[in-house]
């Protein structure tokens, strides 16, 4: 596995395996890599090429104020999981090399960005967009992977995917969870134990969503007031958002669709946590 | 030559020629092509490989009011020059494929596109980045060309390029003159007699700027008033700005270096023109 730190080097990497006809998967990823992020290296591996796992903290996609400084990083961990999975490359660029001190430019993607994470977090998805916007120019994959667990990422990712014409397949992940149903995050590190029994209360929420759903009740609105219910009853915990979208431009539905999603941002203690569900499972392609 | 006006036929058109080995060098134009243009096309065919000529006025570029509608075009004249060039293809996209109607992406760069062109039109740089992000992508370029004409969209490309890692080398064609000294631009066709003698007062400018400084005169602000008093003088025109740049960054110079830019743009009737002129010939490399 190449260990490679340098924008420069890494090109050169890339330039190599496209002379000799290798095609690139990317799983870009901020480290402190949890089953999810391994699930993606998998699909990536199984597609097969290389697969190049990019780990970045990046800092433009941190808000002031944000957990930017404190956010759980373990290089040597991350090196050794991937290691073990059988990954050809990991790219761990420093924050000056992709922001040199001149450094003025940012990719922003309207539309799925607007609302929801992009009401709280103003800056977070322009920052994303930036930055995988440079890891696809130094990787040049064919294809790169994402989890469902970030869905307005994954709605903005290919939004930009489309708009700017990047020549690449954007694959999702779906979303892995702990055995009680905790969507894996490596922020759920800061949760004590009291905030992890809370935390849980946001799948509740979305799983009672569904559940109404199924049961008949398609108004947006209604759906939306019964899983707030929920997290409301949940003192340790305060909510962010919770809403039905749909999950291409990731606007609130008044009539929902088996394929629009739940979804919810809550905070747990000093954490944010995301999590969302399809109104109706697997009706949706992970590839388009 | 293939003359191809679908984004999917002409990502295939690439990837056949990246399976055979093919490099490919790009330059894009607004059509209505002069001998500015064509020079780049000859340096590019110099450089080897294919050469991909992009036609499109890219509406994103044009200001509310400014002359989008009446933008020069002529398909057929230009098809023939470039034919004769032995061009490999030619690219002309619809303004709805490259913009179809739930488009949101912007590549933005600060710095270099503050100021100046940037001023007088706010969102003109924005488009520009915006659209030679979208043809590298499409186009997957080794090379790139663009000419001096456009000095601040040359720094501005440079500068985004740099930012966002894009795989490509930038590389710059000196300023195509008419035999008087007017730069070559598609908008001179916009000029009535009268007008296209008043106009050349602005490389009049430049030139005694470039005099000035080589009698020793290295104040910016001391030669941007006497350029302007030129300009001053021609009551035909009216300036809209006058200056010496560092050209990398484009920020004013007080104390001007032989490889600063001296800079202008005038309007001249219904028309917007602009011209520069390095502070010593021949100090900076059209590559880099």
């Amino acid at each position: 596995m190449d260990i490679i730190r340098q924008v420069n080097e890494m090109m050169r990497w890339v330039r190599e395996q496209r002379a000799s006809g290798e095609e690139i998967g990317v799983v870009p990823t901020m480290g402190y890599l949890h089953e999810g992020h391994l699930s993606l290296c998998r699909l990536s591996s199984a597609d097969g090429g290389r697969t190049v796992v990019t780990v970045f903290v990046n800092p433009t996609q941190f808000g002031a104020g944000e957990d930017l400084a404190r956010y759980p990083r373990d290089e040597e961990r991350d090196l050794k999981m991937l290691r073990e999975l059988g990954i050809s490359a990991v790219f761990l660029p420093t924050p000056e090399e992709m922001y040199p001190p001149d450094y003025v430019t940012y990719v922003e993607t309207g539309g799925p960005s607007q609302g929801w994470c992009g009401a709280t977090r103003p800056t977070h998805f322009r920052g994303v967009t930036t930055v995988i916007s440079q890891m696809f120019h130094i990787l040049q994959p064919n294809r790169a992977y994402f989890g469902q667990k970030d869905a307005q990422q994954v709605a903005v990712l290919k939004q930009m995917v489309r708009d700017l014409k990047f020549p690449i397949q954007v694959i999702v992940g779906e979303i892995v969870r702990e055995p009680d149903g905790l969507a894996m995050s490596s922020r759920n590190t800061y949760l004590t134990a009291e905030d992890r029994k809370a935390a849980l209360v946001l799948f509740r929420a979305l799983q009672l969503g569904r559940d109404l759903y199924k049961q008949g009740e398609h108004s947006g609105e209604r759906l939306t007031k019964a899983m707030l219910r929920v997290t409301a009853a949940e003192p340790h915990v305060r909510p962010d958002y919770i809403g039905v979208v749909n999950r291409r431009c990731f606007r609130a539905v008044e009539e929902v669709s088996p394929e629009d999603l739940l979804i919810g941002a809550i905070y747990v203690g000093s954490c944010r946590l995301i999590d969302n569900l399809d109104v109706s499972p697997q009706v949706y392609p992970l590839r388009d």
